[in-house]
């Protein structure tokens, strides 16, 4: 069992991952598929005249700003944009790709936040009405019928708080809960670099391989979106996947170069 | 097993079908919702700027110009508003409800209109980039798992083509072909009307059965978004579904009510 998850940033292929993931699916390779949403709800809100916004948190962390009309366009971007895409690259490739969300029979359960601390011109203020969240609670019951079926789940976000609300969670850390929940052998983080480097940007200085004794090294090394990777690896370590590895999606054939030990492997 | 349609026009609450379904649910029926997509396409298509269009056949038919933008605008406004919206009551209710789009595990495969005849100030213009199309063939496998599972399926457009292209297509039809790929017992086609009336908008002139001997006169009936209806009972019954009825959607317990006969039945 293998879950990846794809990022969606530019220079990133669905067809390369989708010819990869049909490959390992005719080889018998039970494969969960997961992605986020992040570029094309920047592009679709921009389209909808709803300017994007991050929030700065006191501690450094920045995060878009999901208020209720970005939550409907965030669902718009998963759901419509991206997980169609996927689900179209794999069944034109024979796979029985099935798209699901968070939300589906609660398959992603977790907890809205109920305050952020947003820092704003030097001030701290707080934020309630916020849709964002985390996934704290996988139930595989789904995931394993459709696999059990031959299908091969594509899941996206939001997830579900415990009020019942879709809220925006990010597909990386959900993606580690969710490879904990399957009991995967492996979780597969591809986006636009090759991995966690030593140098953020040289793409030379990559660090090929992490013991779960340094990770806090390499959260030191992480910057920006690769913070919630190693996050997201972390969890899934601890929560007893044996194997996480950060790849790179822009070559062909990225989960399988992964799986061969391209990229920064956790174990 | 129940198929039901659900349609999306003003004065239709997500709100009592879903509760409706889930009472239904929780007794043990088999159900299986289906959805489309028009009015919130038509919402969506404004507020990004691509101001939607109709197309008139030779032969007086209406039916939305889905070129390529507008299929991914539909797309949008299927599985990211309205099937979001139906799962996402569903689950509140405790109902493990599953989303679906057509083109998952190749659901609803079709044929695009490869040539579309509008008449246009007087002239007939041939349209070929044309995204639409029709529902042929269900499979009923990937429903049967669900529902084995204990799930309730929510089936969004679009279908896949022949050449493995999203087609917008009319979801009272292919939720007639979904009745009769599961073998239902009963179909029902739920909108913001009580059922076919003799005379439209008069609700107090509605039909209250029809026998498959008088579908002529039923379809003579029809008026607008009533037409695909009334297509899709014929359809439904000749491909074995015993009893299908057009009930409105805007009362406390629709599902409930139209099994009781309230509506149009045909059989």
């Amino acid at each position: 069992m293998i879950v990846v998850k794809i990022g969606g940033a530019a220079g990133i292929s669905h067809d390369s991952l989708c010819a990869d993931a049909a490959a390992l699916v005719a080889r018998g390779e039970r494969l969960v598929i997961v992605h986020g949403g992040s570029d094309a709800t920047t592009t679709l809100a921009r389209q909808l005249g709803h300017e994007p916004q991050f929030i700065t948190s006191p501690s450094g962390h920045s995060s878009r700003r999901t208020d209720p009309r970005t939550l409907e366009i965030f669902q718009m971007a998963c759901r419509g944009v991206v997980n169609q895409s996927l689900v179209l690259g794999l069944v034109r490739r024979g796979v029985r790709a099935v798209g699901v969300s968070g939300i589906d029979a609660s398959l992603w359960r977790g907890t809205r936040k109920a305050a952020i601390r947003a820092l704003e011109a030097g001030r701290t203020r707080i934020i309630r009405d916020d849709c964002s969240g985390s996934v704290e609670h996988v139930d595989p019951a789904l995931l394993n019928t459709l696999l059990d079926a031959g299908c091969t789940p594509v899941i996206s976000p939001p997830g579900l708080s415990e009020a019942n609300e879709p809220i925006n969670v990010d597909a990386d850390r959900a993606a580690a809960r969710t490879a904990a929940a399957l009991r995967a052998s492996t979780l597969c983080l591809l986006s636009n670099v090759p991995g966690l480097l030593r140098a953020y940007p040289d793409e030379e200085s990559l660090v090929s391989s992490i013991t779960i004794e340094r990770l806090d090294e390499a959260e030191s090394l992480a910057q920006g979106r690769m913070k919630n990777k190693v996050l997201a690896a972390r969890e899934a370590l601890l929560a007893g996947v044996p194997r996480v590895i950060i790849g790179d999606a822009r070559v062909a054939s990225p989960i399988t170069r992964a799986l061969e030990g391209a990229g920064t492997v956790f174990a």
